[in-house]
């Protein structure tokens, strides 16, 4: 299994696939051949293994392979039913295939006779499989709404001038953030405000090696002069009256997670509809009051309405305060 | 000095005044007598020990007192000017005196030929005078604003239901805070939305041996069937027009802190005015949204009028975070 994560790490890191590799061993545990995954479009890793053998040549074998064998019908056949056609004996795989449709491999080997074990180092598989695995069972990317504020929550003064309100470390948190998700998402009421460049940048201000596709939602147009119209990604853009289908869009393309930077509005949207995953809140030692608000309706009328919330980290950073939580479950 | 500071627990904890106690010594080490303040209009501590003196009796001898002795004709004499007039040698204190017109006692004695030492203990001396000090510092009683809110500053939901935005253990140290202060502050606000108690309770919702007074803030009328008029404490009611001459007043009543409690309008204008020592600000992990704020307006309308915070203290208490934080000094 080691050496079937170690092949899955040729595959591309990312796209709308998952890495995935594969062993085939003979009842000597031999190895026979080796395939991995190569993004969508292209041979599953039990295929491409299996391809490198005669026919026939993997009768009564064992298959090693990182994910559960597929058993939809995508762009390439099933793998499990390729399994089975190829008589292999026992089938171990080590993560659970998460996906809707593709899902039921592991039955579909067992009904045909075939010896079949899951989990086999589960730990390494779904740590290596990271964000595709989160995704994948969410049905759609992994949604990070940040947002920094005054102790009494709010985003800027009256004026609308908020630089600064909290401090380098927490600034520079951002940015390594930000470069660690695939896409960064803001409304156009931010776009025409503040013209941000939406870029993760190092503390010198270079731009860090990963950057996140720029996202913005909105009707009103993006200006020609625009900022973010040179970020070295491609933006995306949409109206933003669909947001579980813009979620599902970027999931198609691919795009794992998303980084809400607002502003307000578009923030709160994403809270009351129910798609926020994680909240990335820095609390600045600082009080402002106004109108000029981190978050502002939620559609919540009584306090038996309100979002709770469960945190999972609290942390001092310079002088501010960040904060992680996610959605309570009960 | 340790008899002095003795002598002076005798006296009464509140009131306008502090506690004091005196020793007088002769040459060879012997106490001659001693004396401690009984409050406001009685003798001071320096005089109560001279009085126990026949007439000539502390002459050449050391006075051993807990706070400077005082330089102003209150509704005694100057205590600086008792001790010249019975020819003693030397003065040892432990507390400056913080008063603005009763300082510099020290002075005056040196000028008279007595030798002066101050600072003795004096951590044990400021300790003990504790709250007296610091309101005496102050010129008005140590302000500590409290309020509970969601993550993103909201104090209630759209229709003003607030039950229960924070956990017991937070509501169990705001009623453990209240009872360590001198006066509760609310608006009329919330005595016409909520009819609070304003009572310090315990966890088995019985009265706390000690009771801050409750002060009302506002023009409007508070109903005759208002639960704070039947507080163990008689209420104290300003139109709230002018607050640092509110403050004033509960100073001079030897009132020493007060808890402000809310509303929003009030805690905002405490804020406003620059009146606030400390902010006691709970946090719940819970998102509410809407126009139930926590802090109102605070006239800030660019961000360099914020107002930044030195945070003390951030504590997980049950679910909820608690931060205490005071005015940034520089
Ligand atoms: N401190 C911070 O962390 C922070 C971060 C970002 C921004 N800000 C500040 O926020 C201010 C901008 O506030 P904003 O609220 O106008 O910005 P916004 O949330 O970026 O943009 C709001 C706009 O987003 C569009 N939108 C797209 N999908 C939406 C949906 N589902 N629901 C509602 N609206 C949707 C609408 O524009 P259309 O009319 O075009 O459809 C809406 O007017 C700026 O002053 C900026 O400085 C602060
Ligand atoms: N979550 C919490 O921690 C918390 C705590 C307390 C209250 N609350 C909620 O707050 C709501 C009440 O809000 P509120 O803002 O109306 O209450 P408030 O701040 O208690 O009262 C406001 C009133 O205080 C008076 N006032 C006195 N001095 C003032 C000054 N210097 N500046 C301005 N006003 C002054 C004014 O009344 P006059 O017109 O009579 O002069 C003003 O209308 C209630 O729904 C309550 O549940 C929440």
């Amino acid at each position: 299994m080691l050496r079937a994560l170690e092949l899955a790490t040729h595959g591309p890191a990312t796209g709308v696939n998952p890495r995935v590799g594969c062993v085939i061993l003979n009842a000597h545990g031999d190895v026979l051949a080796e395939g991995w995954h190569r993004g969508a479009g292209s041979r599953h890793a039990e295929v491409d293994a299996l391809s490198k053998l005669a026919p026939g040549g993997a009768r009564g074998s064992t298959v090693v392979v990182t994910l559960e064998p597929c058993n939809h019908v995508g762009r390439t056949g099933p793998c499990a039913l390729a399994l089975i056609e190829a008589g292999v004996a026992r089938v171990v795989y080590s993560v659970t295939d998460p996906g809707e449709h593709s899902c039921g491999g592991a039955e579909r080997l067992r009904a045909a006779g075939i010896g079949v074990q899951g989990g086999l180092l589960a730990e390494n598989g779904e740590a290596f499989l990271g964000d595709w695995l989160v995704a994948a069972r969410l049905g759609r990317p992994f949604v990070t709404l940040k947002w920094a504020s005054s102790l009494d929550g709010r985003a800027a003064a009256a004026d609308g001038s908020s630089r600064w309100i909290t401090g380098p470390d927490a600034r520079l948190d951002v940015h390594r953030r930000r470069a660690a998700c695939d896409t960064i998402l803001v409304g156009t009421g931010t776009v025409l405000a503040d013209d941000p460049a939406l870029t993760a940048r190092g503390a010198d201000g270079g731009l860090l090696p990963r950057q996140p596709v720029p996202v913005v939602v909105g009707r009103r147009e993006v200006p020609a002069s625009a900022a973010l119209l040179h970020h070295p990604q491609q933006p995306l853009f949409f109206d933003g009256l669909d947001l579980p289908g813009l979620l599902t869009n970027l999931h198609q393309r691919g795009l794992r997670s998303v980084f809400i930077e607002g502003g307000p509005t578009v923030a709160s949207a994403f809270v009351a509809a129910g798609l926020v995953d994680e909240y990335l809140i820095y609390l600045a030692p600082t009080l402002i009051g106004g109108p000029r608000l981190a978050i502002t309706d939620l559609g919540v009328s009584t306090i038996g309405e309100q979002r709770r919330l469960s945190i999972y980290s609290l942390d001092r950073l310079g002088d501010d305060i960040r904060l992680v939580a996610r959605p309570r479950t009960n």
